[in-house]
């Protein structure tokens, strides 16, 4: 079987593309064929040297997967050949508390990832695919997806009539977009220039703030909404939006920190986060019974995940430079099987 | 100022329209035009002698009303003349515990209802209404709408992907399935034989199942979910039907006990119960909180209330002689103002 | 190694004791050294024939273990050599829903169970033993103490100031007792006969009733709190008692079904469980997140999970003979290692 | 009947007592006398000129108070003359959101307070003072218990088990650690110097981290919970202290913000809130139910309340003297009736 694996980390030309042998399952294990792949940020950056922590070369990148179980180990009784199943971004959190390992344990950075043709894992390491979504939609699902879907749950999950603030259009913020109209929600996108208005509007948004012309666009949200403020906002830009979407966030409501796409760190104002009445809470994608429920609730309501792209297997540097320019909406997705 | 009210309890004809004085605001309180009634089971329940523990006869019917505020007394701030609002089913139930004396405070049974053109009350016994709704729509629900919410709602909310049982077409059941698809939930309906299919799937159904031809509708509705079982069942319908439920509900699921309309009791069965796996939790429509929660969601996801027939005031007993009729499907409104 | 296998299902004298070859971890598993058993009632009611859905005879008995970890498999880092582990009631449910071949997954009944020397497992199935409790402590802790742990949280938790309800003394019952007391609430425990008024209150019980002298103990409970009721009830006696323990709970509490002791079935009256406006929630244990956090919360609040008797392992029969005269209070541990 | 009013705010001089006319209490309202009043920070940083956002002169000062009723309005049923109440910080905050007028609602800023010999409220002001407090006990509670009462819960209240966090021994510090031993959690404290660490351990604290001598105590406490750090902060200090904070907070905690005793604001760093996994809350007392709840709690766990010291109402400016020197430890109670 083939995988694709870091050689070095100088640049997407750092991929290489490797014969091994296929892995055979062990006790409470699944041999899968995998299926779809699909690219976070986090992937690019890491062959680009900036994300290098836990990373050393030979390992297989991506942690996001849809895959077909082709055998089971002894003992699985939860699986059988033929189920279509979908892997957790992390692999040994199924509930409770994070374990402490779960660093070492990222697929891509401490352990091989998904960007080959067969793997072993875990019986725990997967859930069932629902009935309705294709290979490449299943893909797109175990990190963005569940982050969107942790950011909108947690410890008081949002509710039909809420108001949702999201960032821009990357792949967290458009699946927190359609989950939230899914659920009843109002959301309100911010978008940097005209040219994603409408897409964001046709993907449910019920108002858009272009935050090149409006830059004190928390204020903007707190307008919106007869001065209340946004219940929830999904926080993917990092230090340099992150006091205006604290100056937009409801009392009581919650600023879910997941960004980093700035790198600058003015800090966050003390006064000001006191002042909202509000929580910020972040968070590391999601536990298995995440990914589950969120699965599900995509294929009930019928949300369809954005696709940018797809690439065959052999052309997954391509992938890599598509995403690089930053061009895409959506997900971009590397067809294996 | 005009106001019914139950001169005795044998009959609608028992209703009395009665002329006094308009009421005056007292320090913390709204002087209220009343706009638009609408009537529930219990009220007929009531005139018909059926419901009696504590209503006497000179009270005025009614616990569900919209209203424009029309003077305020001294010290009052959250409101002004010219503001709508909704009446809270539980005028002083606002969250947290329900208070010990809540049945005395019931509107029609404890204390005067809402069946007349002035009321005051407490400036804490109400809600803003939100933008977007008629006084005939905001009316539907103080009782019907927030029973509905607080059976989705509770301890553990019914969450996106989750599938919904409902029984039947009564006010209670069509708000939990329109909320439920609102909340990207899967839902299914049962319904006493074919007329009502189409309705029930024209406001969301995902199924319908016929009880008359499908006795065993607790099992159909497992079938229909591949053997898992409705994480969620509003149980309107009481002892006859209850069983049935535990047979329809998932393990980890809850059955929400609302209904009397059966009055035999055959019991629930206590190992039928323990073997579900699941919870059965019994309500009191809900507090201030659920009904501010739930009016802003059917305003944020355009729910349209599902209403029967509008009746005048003056034609108020017309109104409950189509309610005891049973062949309305939704609310019956008497618009007042 | 050497293990009790159920030979047929006619008795203790059932058991018989075995000599195999020592297992071996695969990829992801754990050789663990078996130090102490802790038996529960249907650990009896197998050999008895009476609980044998899915027990066939060759299986290793019981479910509650304390271990000590004597080698890892492949791609083991969360546990080493020389770790203190227990095992998970369930070894396959880590939070979120119980996944649904639970049942075939039960050790004792479904899987081979603890009663021996050596065991491999997978590093999912069990949680570290907290510092300062002994082998024979922290094998009582599997069943009895987490379904205890579970009936007193679930999606409303018992909260500091409100009032619990344990019926008799049985594993359960005691735990929920002491852990009750541990989080700052009131206990009422019900006994059959004085024998037992004192033990009940030296563990902390604030108030002991006599279900013997006083058969309507539900309306003795309310009595006892001013008329409001408990806020939660562990209902360990099944039918014969759940009427009363209805009659006992408050409106918003929740009486959280665990018993089968009683085997006559009256049937829970509808009318009476509608009238709570409280909850029933049955369970089944609990997940392995909440073994965690029962077995962290004992050692930090310095609970001593009250020991019957200890065996030693040659004396298997002997620790079963002495459970089945129902004279013990706590827990027979029979120690292994 | 005799008031104490800010005649300006220069000062603790600027208290004036002045004679009125007892209040009526109109319909739904009741005359209290008030027998017992705690002070806060607030109450003095008001009459030294730092808090005056809303204040104005005449008004009565003091948030916190025990009363017995006098007299009861028109259509009070669930108060007797008699009855022994607290006032609720948040008169009219009874559950769910906070309602946007609560600036002005505030006692002794935007409202009169209660150091006074009579006052007049809303029923839905106070709640009933539980059995087994005194008076001056009672009066501690509505501001600084409620707050750490608000801290503990929240979304995910703290569970047993679980570590906490406090610094220093302010009000809500002493009450937060005596809760959160009553709810069996563990809790580590810091204080400014050896002279403390008795008197928190005699109240309960496991470990004492004297922050003078430890300046890098977020990582003191780290290794106090084997790298796991406290599940919960209640972070009183403010801007100086919050980053040590989240140095010690575990992944999947909570830092609760309440303190501004720091006035300097180097801000949050970005990302060591982002890389914690924790999240902050920002919190603003608490409301109605959340008083009830405590105040009950306080009772059921037998809780004494520290009390500093207790001056006669003709001595309140005593009282703001002592509060000012800082050298209290514990609530100073101004007595009244």
């Amino acid at each position: 079987m083939r995988a694709w694996r870091y050689d070095s980390f100088d640049g997407i030309d750092s991929l290489g593309l490797h014969e091994a042998a296929a892995p055979a399952p062990q006790r409470g294990e699944l041999l899968l064929g995998v299926k779809a792949v699909s690219l976070n940020y986090r992937d690019l950056a890491v062959l680009l040297g900036r994300y290098v922590q836990n990373a050393r070369p030979g390992l297989v990148p991506a942690s996001d997967a849809a895959a077909e179980v082709l055998a089971v180990g002894e003992g699985v009784t939860a699986y059988r050949p033929g189920d279509r199943v979908l892997g957790a971004f992390h692999p040994r959190w199924f509930g409770g508390e994070i374990p402490p390992g779960w660093v070492a344990d990222s697929y891509g950075t401490g352990r091989d990832g998904w960007l080959c043709e067969r793997k072993v894992v875990s019986q725990e390491a997967v859930v069932p695919m629902p009935e309705g979504l294709s290979f490449a939609e299943g893909a797109t699902l175990p990190c963005a997806a569940v982050t969107a879907w942790t950011a909108l749950m947690g410890p008081a999950p949002l509710r039909a009539g809420q108001t949702l603030l999201t960032l821009g259009s990357g792949g967290v913020s458009i699946f927190a977009l359609q989950l939230a109209k899914a659920m009843g929600a109002r959301v309100i996108a911010t978008t940097g220039g005209p040219g994603k208005v409408n897409r964001l509007k046709a993907l449910g948004a019920d108002a858009v703030i272009d935050y090149r012309a409006t830059p004190d666009w928390g204020a903007a949200v707190r307008a919106l909404t007869g001065g209340r403020g946004a219940d929830r906002v999904v926080e993917v830009g990092g230090p340099a939006t992150v006091n205006q979407s604290l100056a937009a966030v409801a009392r009581g409501g919650e600023v879910v920190l997941i960004g980093f796409l700035s790198s600058e760190n003015p800090g966050i104002d003390y006064f000001r986060l006191k002042g909202t009445g509000a929580s910020v809470r972040a968070i590391t994608v999601g536990d298995r019974a995440a990914l589950a429920e969120l699965a599900r609730a995509v294929a009930v309501t019928g949300i369809k995940p954005v696709i940018d792209s797809v690439f065959p297997f052999a052309e997954a540097k391509a992938a890599f430079r598509h995403l690089e320019t930053g061009r895409h909406v959506g997900k971009i997705v590397i067809e294996v099987g």
